[in-house]
């Protein structure tokens, strides 16, 4: 598909410094930008690349001034990364085929309905008693199950699997394989050391603008609700106990795990392969690093890294050692033969 | 649906102290209960909540001496945790959709049974020459390989995948997502530095009992068996490698992994993200914390802690140390400039 | 199944030291091998077993000298270990029961092609305009996405998904429940602190001879490509962010994470539960010790260990002291107490 800058431009509502005859058939990064690419500028850091990048277009803020000679057509718009996100969003729309209509064989339960210009796969299964908004995707091998609300604008991704009562608001996105309120591991130690299961009665209620990743998987809560707010990102693999709750606008990395019952707060940012145990509150705006084990109440904005984690900073200094500890240990040695020897001679003296 | 609290104490087998035609409509946690739940009280550290909640109902222990006034209904019980247990069962039982019968369209092979009352849902596979048990569910999208043998009362959720040849017990429930009898990762290098697959014939043995919680991964053993024993229960997300044998009521939680050809005692209590090299054996009752990493065999109720796990007191002992790194260091820097101070005045005298 | 030595020397081109007639009906490692199974020894460490032994037949070394007595018959080889593979392999052939044909109800979009002698399970989904090879075997209950394309003789197990534009050579085998090509995690902070989804529009490619285990992830790149080189063999639920690049013949193990945009050489080797921030090169040759965490460029061959990983040897060194430091610190305060009484002591003299 080819498009002239002026088209894209337009759709953008940007405004071209240049030829708008140019033709673009192609979105790139800056640095592997090719005559046919549109790219943008939006990190300052980037800049020395508007000035070598052989792009047929660059997004750039409206008031960057230019410094050197340039190749590129430039559109002009207030935010670059936003303008080339809408335009990443409407070469999606082209490129990709649209699915629409009830492919068969699909199951749909007794007092089932889906709104309006929804679209359900092959295989995919809806339960009893569920409600689907209008304009949802249920992809080919999704299960959803009986007592289920989804609300409008949703992609449920293949073979992702919502269990019972699970509520579900508007603008979400579920990848591939994900789990949705698989019971909580909740097991009553008997007096024979085996365990009895504790019946998990409650259920996962994910808000809007809600997009997990692939093969994650949600609890549900014991009772009430195991609970996803607005906003909130989490990417692949990720582990949500039961009864968790995870406030508005926080993001999650792949293959982090959260215990049953913690609280997560507003505009956390939590890294990879991150562990929480259960019943713990991280405060609004917790920065975790990669690999770190959180084990207890966290303070606004604090930023933690360690395996059991402390403030991000200290770790760091504390780790620097940990690499020299053999060194320090032979320092100390030598440290002790010579105030021995001190000692010694003090005492013929 | 409500109950009256006579209703309730009967199924449980209780004694009403106050007034059975109390209604009741909700399960809920002593601290969170209102007019119309049951709840429970077994740990004594929730005894205060038994003088300030609003339950409806709570079931207490039947010896427990009440020490101020109290407004709910009791049911008093030999242990109400079992009690509470019984009920949610109860519960879940009455307002969940039973499903019955096969589904249309599912896939059953050649000479394959399934026993009396069972579930079988649209999209589920069974192939050839497999045996399931009476009163098993088999939910839409699960897929059942051929040669399996499945006792009876078993749950498999949707989109459980259990390879040719495995062997499952009764009682047993496997969550959404989850995989049983995938290829042990086995290859052999090559003198061109490429592998070449070693195929893997064995076949995962479940025991009775067993809960195996969602998107889990249960791999095939090369030869013979990976073999899970009665009672055990795993979490989401875990990771068993080929030629694995856990013992007999262990739980292990969420993200965990065990390498290859590892053996795990009775009654461990392995915590979440833990890794296990292979080829060890894990003592019976060996408690693991979470995050650690076990390289070698452990002693009977060993408690283990850190990347390297070693004796979890003895770990905490080294962390406290590992975050006052920094000012140790500073410690024995002053104490190198003064020895040296000493040993020049010393000289000096 | 029953065969004598003979035939499974023929098998494998091997030479008969001793009865040909010997029969045969298993396959087991040396240590467990009863009567009637054929097994190998290739590693020197396990020669001791040769003459204890209770199986029917070994296969060895050619010029492998006997130094005991023994009791199986035995079969003269180049390569034990390969050849072992070989017999595994045939013998998985003659025990599996071989699917194939295209099972009912299945789903082939339009302009969709299969190559010949190919295994459409049921409940198997092929989006439009997609290409599968030869001899591909797709089992129950896969998703297989639009404009997908996969080569020859690949196995594509129950419920794997593989989402639109991926490509995928010859000689893959994809395990249950994996998913290619989900979204990367790529959003843009907007300025009150909520997250805008970058569409995804990259795609996955796969090379020849790749083997990925089950419920693993792998992301689509942004633009270009994520892209997995002939040869790497990835374990079960492993990471792989978007425009990450892994070269020929890496092997990688279960539960491992690699952030976006991340380059892995070839010929590495990368343990479980390892984590690698985005954005880094790993050399060819980097080997990567389990749960290790590597946040930075590594060099050809390099070994590396720890949470911030560094040099293997130097961070056993560390750990080592690191188990010590409680008497470490223990020591450093004595040194002090000693050194204040010997400053004393030279004061007062």
């Amino acid at each position: 598909m080819e498009f002239t800058v002026s088209q894209v431009a337009e759709l953008i509502g940007g405004e071209v410094i240049g030829s708008g005859e140019v033709i673009i058939n192609t979105i790139q990064p800056i640095e592997q930008a090719t005559e046919k690419s549109v790219t943008f500028l939006s990190n300052p850091k980037y800049e020395p690349h508007l000035y070598t990048t052989k792009a047929g277009a660059v997004i750039i803020r409206k008031d960057l001034e230019i410094k050197g000679e340039i190749s590129p057509v430039l559109i002009r718009v207030d935010d670059p990364y936003i303008s080339f996100t809408a335009l990443l969003e409407a070469y999606d729309r082209l490129t990709s085929i649209q699915k629409t209509g009830i492919e068969q064989p699909s199951f749909i339960g007794k007092e089932s309905s889906l709104g309006k210009d929804c679209y359900l796969g092959a295989f995919a299964y809806v339960g009893a008693k569920t409600k689907i908004g209008n304009n949802c995707s249920i992809y080919p091998g999704a299960y959803i199950g009986d007592n289920v609300v989804i609300g409008n604008n949703c992609i449920i991704h293949p073979g992702v699997k919502i269990y019972a009562k699970t509520e579900i608001g508007s603008h979400c996105i579920i990848h591939a394989g994900t789990i949705i309120g698989s019971d909580g591991f909740g097991f009553a130690p008997l007096p024979d050391r085996s365990y009895k299961k504790i019946p998990q009665l409650g259920n996962v209620i994910i808000e809007d603008h809600v997009e997990i990743g692939a093969n994650t998987v949600v609890d549900c809560a014991t009772f009430d609700s195991t609970i996803i707010r607005s906003g909130v990102k989490l990417d692949n693999l990720i582990q949500i106990g039961h009864n968790v709750e995870i406030d508005q606008h926080t993001v999650i990395a792949a293959q982090t795990g959260i215990s049953g019952s913690a609280k997560i707060g507003k505009y956390c940012i939590i890294g990879g392969q991150v562990g929480m145990v259960g019943h713990i509150k991280v405060a609004d705006g917790t920065k975790v690093g990669a690999k770190a084990g959180i084990n207890r109440n966290t303070k606004p904005d604090q930023e933690l890294r360690g395996t059991y984690a402390f403030d991000a900073r200290d770790f760091g200094k504390s780790y620097v050692v940990f690499r020299k500890l053999p060194a320090i240990l032979k320092q100390v040695e030598e440290l002790e033969k010579k105030l021995i020897n001190l000692a010694k001679n003090q005492h013929s003296k």
